[in-house]
């Protein structure tokens, strides 16, 4: 192994640092000189685009429309809705200078916007007819963050926030369902993550919000990651802001709304879930580069190797993303650790003995498994493997934490597993005791999943008789 | 004329109130509470949507990557580039508090990159290997403007801003003017805007800019846009961020770098280029809708035509935009200049009598030409009727600009055109006679058109020897 791979860390030895120099090595973020800030690098950001594409397509495809709505929204308006303000209070940055001048009232980087959008839609919606509003904003957002972390948690991040307004309690609770299984959809057929749908507790609930829906993957390292979350805000926000429509009876009456959102957080829980000692592992659905071409060729066969792989990587390009790799200055074992660190799903090698007997020689990034193909057949056996890789990233990905999932019947228990994976355990709903278990453990309730009911007749941290079946874990 | 239109100031009548009016009544934008900030309406920034989708494309076929860099930047690094930080200081927006703390170094929101994106290319660019370095960043930005106008000029824009880095001078400004060249085609194949290709004169150029390239329009009122930019950045900011990199023959050099942006502001030309005093006309290309179907059925004739209408808007979708306004509780009449207002290139419209004959009516925005076509036809007429309608916008605005640009040999003759129009004339290149020129009839050199020479003996403002052909007008 070569010095492609000496600099990272591996993940058995240290998750934490093995995340952090895959990103940093696989060139998808770098810091900033701002603590806190990261940059998004192309390749980074191609994932981000992809992502984007697939959740786009589905919210258009759901009735949604994009719009955009100020970075910067007045403190009055922020302090419209107490237990929103309450949630964010601490994490907002404040401009208060504008050119020259200081000014009157200070203006929040918004850290989430259903402020000044409640504050329009209260102007846009007057009647029957204007219901339902379906909005939806790509954005940057920024929260001061103590503690930070590329992709899981930066001072900004990029997002989509959802943004939509009713006429009934019911619609409005199945437009939070519906948003929440578009995002169990793209995590799990583009992105190849497992997430469990739940509600969250009342409190880890959204600020504002009668009730939040999230989806809980697990990571690598056995902690769990809210990968996105949908909220059903009941009236507080229409009431907050006034958002009235005259109905067909004739009655004023307050709107519904929801609140649904996903960021570039999705990148760390896709890193994070694939991952392995040699870097990155991408499902080719959201991989930058789909397939690698690395020409394996020394002294008077190189013209002839070259040619033959520059055709290939032409023919190959109609289809996939291609790269072919003809640095001089790298040997091929340099390059395959080079892509296999970049999670490449599928390299293909292309020497003197593969050309004269007719063939080529695909390796699977996800199993290392090597495949001699007839140069006849690559482009279909190509478009096999990656479906194949796609598959198998997310099988690997429910065994592991199928493997990592215990029901439990006291919270002592967790204690034997290290605190990680998933623990399924019964709750009596009090406060008191999920504060017990993050105090004890460092576990927190990470959600009620959809569908579930006690199975026991005691809750697992005090013992008296639970109403509630959770989640519990360890959380990014 | 019915209510929709009366809200609508006729464009001749006062041009910068019918501008306001249009983009209200036609849903693209909304005011929002803090002066100076505009929301941007879905039917607004679907158009920007495209604009961004046929930029990128032509980006990356050209070997751009996007990559995200942070919102905020730090003073310090603002103020390493002196004339850029000269040229921007004004309109900065400073974030002074983040959460409960005062920060001891105040963060610019981004007026532009340069400085945090120089910062970073410090970092990245060590080899002539690494050179040309080509990204661009789809991003908000924010300036603290006194007079604002939607779309032309507000506090927070969006925009797109390329960022390159070359080895030479030559490779540079050749990427300066490609991207201009990429600006133009855009500007004249998609928005139906043709534009004149210049060089900013000294005083026009961008703080920090060896030399600015831009695209100059003529509105509507007989004002210019400036719609997009274009710098070779020489090597000021690689000396201000020490952007070096060790050439092949092993010395260490400065390198050259670009800069290139277009914003939403191009939305505001394509309004003020093509509208009319029934409002909006979009070019097919970038209209979120191309076709609205709007059936003309009474009584027992609702059913049939409804279905009909019903069964064309099916078909026309698998091709093109196309609504069905079925809207009960509105007549043909409100509907025809609702979208009239609206800009939809086509309107089709139905009644029964069409129906007998097995043909619709085709109505053309741009003309008003009607043409009732066989309803085996209407897909293939359909198509070629957008075709005709993007190519005539664009004529009918090469034709306005043809008509508004007049060649003048003292400056004092453009007060019989009311200062309005495309001027061309000589200029010495004297910073005291453009200021002169401007002072006396608010008259700005836009640009020196490329490939332009003097063609007379005499500057336009003092008479003496010129050396510049310029394009003058009054500008946005
Ligand atoms: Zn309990
Ligand atoms: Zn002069």
């Amino acid at each position: 192994m070569d010095n492609v791979l000496k600099e990272i860390t591996p993940k058995s030895q240290d998750f934490s640092q093995w995340y952090v120099d895959v990103i940093r090595k696989a060139d998808m973020v770098d810091y900033a000189p701002m603590k806190g800030f990261m940059v998004i690098k192309p390749y980074g950001y191609r994932i981000w685009e992809f992502i984007q594409q697939a959740l786009d397509r589905r919210f258009r495809e759901t009735g949604h429309e994009n719009a955009y709505f100020p970075l910067l929204i007045p403190e009055s308006l922020l302090l419209k809705e107490a237990q929103h303000i309450e949630g964010f209070s601490a994490e907002v940055a404040w401009v208060t200078q504008g050119g020259q001048e200081t000014l009157a009232e200070r203006l929040a980087v918004r850290p989430t916007s259903e402020t000044i959008i409640g504050a329009m839609y209260s102007k846009w919606v007057q009647s029957y007819r204007d219901l339902p509003l379906l909005l939806n904003q790509w954005a940057n957002v920024v929260r001061w963050e103590k503690a930070t972390r590329p992709f899981l948690r930066t001072t900004e991040f990029l997002w989509q926030e959802g943004h939509t307004v009713h006429r009934t309690a019911e619609e409005a609770e199945q437009e939070t369902r519906q948003q929440l299984a578009i995002y169990r959809e793209i995590m799990e057929d583009w992105l190849a993550i497992p997430v469990i749908q739940g509600v969250k507790s009342a409190g880890e609930r959204f600020a504002g919000a009668v009730e939040t829906y999230t989806l809980e993957a697990l990571m690598g390292d056995g902690r769990a990651l809210q990968i996105a979350t949908s909220h059903f805000l009941g009236q507080n926000f229409a009431k907050a802001f006034d958002i009235q429509f005259l109905d067909e009876d004739g009655q004023r009456k307050y709107a519904w709304t929801t609140s649904w959102g996903s960021s570039t957080r999705m990148i760390g829980g896709l890193i994070m879930v694939h991952g392995d000692d040699k870097g990155l592992r991408l499902p080719p659905k959201v991989a930058p580069l789909q397939v690698v071409i690395v020409p394996i060729a020394r002294g008077q066969e190189t013209a002839r190797v070259l040619a033959a792989a520059g055709e290939l990587a032409k023919r190959l390009a109609a289809s996939y993303r291609v790269k072919l790799d003809d640095r001089p200055e790298h040997t091929p074992g340099y390059k395959f650790n080079d892509w296999e660190m970049r999670g490449v799903p599928l390299r293909i090698e292309l020497g003197p003995r593969d050309l004269d007997k007719g063939q080529a020689v695909l390796v699977r990034r996800d199993t290392g498994e090597k495949i001699a193909v007839a140069q006849t057949e690559i482009l279909t056996r190509v478009g096999q493997e990656l479906d194949a890789i796609q598959r198998n990233l997310y099988q690997q990905a429910v065994e592991f934490r199928e493997k990592s999932t215990r029901v439990i019947e006291t919270y002592r228990q967790t204690e034997e597993y290290g605190y990680r994976g998933f623990f399924l355990a019964d709750w009596c709903s009090k406060e008191s005791c999920a504060e017990q278990l993050k105090a004890e453990t460092g576990l927190t309730i990470r959600c009620i999943p959809l569908g579930s009911q006690p199975t026991s007749s005691h809750c697992v941290v005090c013992g008296q008789p639970p109403d509630k079946r959770v989640l519990l874990a360890r959380a990014y």
